[in-house]
């Protein structure tokens, strides 16, 4: 019969993500060195908007583009598919082109939806992501995941779809909470336990958050540096991507419980970091003493080690199954051999049944 | 300061469009042969449902898959953004992961539908076209656009996402009504305008739908082959590509001037080559006697060559700049140089202005 091949053609594409600190007020020149265009739409939330949009808008300005500025509500319950019709409208009352620009000034939530704008509004324009938090500075800005929840779950929707460029200015951790900066200290934490011993070491050196802001262009670039290569490898996410999720397996399934309102991201993800390592070292998978490290180390960063309630663990690990990830039953864990080690095995959730009995006591 | 840059691997994929009569009972050996997974999704609507729906679904159970269903109502006004949130939902509850498939079954309604949806579920799974109009045959169901309407407009959301299989049963064409037949030999008739003389010449020899049915695996594959060309080099539709609008912008202004009511998709494209060609004729762009050509052409297969009402142009033409391809002012038009090779001219609205008064008479 006929048969007809199309080939996609590949298009190997790359882009920077410059660190430095007072990056924020060289936004225009950093702007007007990547774009020629004419229109800019910069996507932001309510709270940075208050810190750095003027700022942000006039610099453009004044570098010659015309923009206009969509403000959403903070938090998580703004990065739904049902927020997506009203950013839309915007884009199109603005007459936002394919040539056109679109700039993520936010955190996670910022970049995420703001991504999946860029990557579905007339089948994709460019955009920058100017990340503001600590956990988006060294994780969700890199890497390309953008997407949406749905009432179903989180993250359902979205796309693989990169930025022009990320610029990060670490200056502007200033104005987080403790913890909001404790949350992104969960990841950067993360990349110590699964790629990197001598960065885990240097943290468990630092006992505050003012430690960590003198040394804060070399924390953020190492864990950039580890994320890129890990992404690099796979980006799709289905290998050597996943030891990304040391601790988040249990860390997702302890904010879902709680509807999120309990347990934050990054004190969901050290929890389940500790837990995930003290089971692995009982059977055998993780060298001793891992998870006392990470305990001492989540405690010098303002992060839990243990869930309030343990008797909820009961009710929590149903959830497990609930997660995208997890959709068919057999489970991706990773453990780590040891701290700068992890490697990814298959199971199920029975791997996490002790914590069933009302906690894993050590 | 630290500059890191992040590659993006490129990514060659290829996939295969296969064209025979019959192939629709062949469906289970088909995607048994490419799809080893578990469970699939078929998204078709009720017009198709009703022809091949049963048909499908229990081949596909015969070859062992677990096998789902979602019948969407027949039309362009299921193609909304609006739609996706119950599309979603059903996927989740059948719990369909990045490992299993979607099917779009269907006309082109369908498969931009169901490829957008395939393109954002938990960030993309993969899917099969089987193109059941001869529009989506020729046209819609390669290339990787898929996407969706909003209110402001068509198609302003979406993404580049191509399928791994696209299956083309010229047969499936017998139950369509004169009306869709006719739509889908407007773009055949396109793509012998701007590419193929060879084509155009048969066509013009053809003067009845039967006459086209005899030699319809022909027409297929040489249309499919024209657009496979011209996409593979330029997936992203920024120069070559847009040759394949011959006639689409004006005729896509005059779809949406009467609300996608009364000129169907073929029927504005028709009016759209006559009277661009007559412009471009009368401005000394394209051969002498090109028209007239057209026009015969379009006779002999039921489609209209003029407005029924010229005096509507002067309120039809704002529409033109409503086009999402048109934001910015400045028009990209395709003209013949005569038939069989098309060119692209950057020009502005002033190009179709003869047709306000009154309609342009020959």
């Amino acid at each position: 019969m006929p048969e007809l091949i199309v080939k996609v053609p590949a298009e190997e594409t790359s882009y920077a993500l410059k660190i430095e600190k007072n990056l924020l007020s060289q936004i225009g020149r950093e702007i007007s060195a990547l774009f020629s265009g004419k229109k800019i739409m910069v996507v932001t939330d309510e709270t940075v908007h208050n810190h750095y949009g003027e700022n942000v808008l006039n610099q453009l300005r004044r570098a010659g583009f015309e923009v206009q500025c969509i403000v959403l509500p903070p938090g998580e319950q703004t990065k739904t598919f049902s927020s997506m019709p009203a950013i839309f409208s915007q884009l199109i009352e603005f007459g936002l082109t394919r040539s056109d620009l679109i700039i993520a000034l936010g955190g996670g939530v910022v970049g995420d939806i703001t991504g999946f704008a860029a990557a579905t509004y007339l089948r994709g324009i460019s955009f920058v992501q100017i990340p503001t938090t600590l956990l988006a500075q060294v994780d969700s800005s890199v890497g390309g995941k953008v997407g949406v929840d749905l009432p179903e779950g989180k993250n359902l929707v979205g796309a693989f779809y990169h930025p022009e460029l990320v610029l990060i200015d670490p200056l502007v951790l200033e104005t987080l909470t403790n913890q909001s900066f404790a949350d992104g200290m969960a990841e950067v934490i993360k990349y110590g336990c699964i790629k990197d011993q001598n960065l885990f070491n240097h943290l468990m050196e630092m006992s505050s958050r003012e430690e960590v802001m003198d040394q804060i262009e070399w924390v953020i670039e190492t864990c950039c540096t580890i994320k890129k290569t890990v992404v690099q490898e796979d980006e799709k996410d289905t290998s050597e991507r996943m030891l990304l999720n040391f601790g988040h397996t249990l860390g997702h399934a302890i904010e879902a419980y709680y509807h999120y309102e309990v347990y934050s991201h990054g004190q969901g993800v050290a929890i389940g970091m500790v837990e995930l390592s003290r089971l692995a070292e009982e059977q055998g998978l993780t060298q001793t003493g891992t998870t006392e490290k990470i305990i001492k180390i989540l405690e010098n960063h303002q992060l839990p080690t243990k869930l309030e309630t343990p008797a909820d663990y009961a009710e929590i690990l149903p959830y497990i199954e609930k997660d995208k990830k997890n959709f068919k039953g057999n489970l991706n864990i990773i453990v780590l051999e040891e701290i700068g080690s992890a490697r990814r095995i298959k199971t199920d959730r029975t791997f996490f049944s002790k914590l069933e009995v009302g906690g894993n006591k050590p």
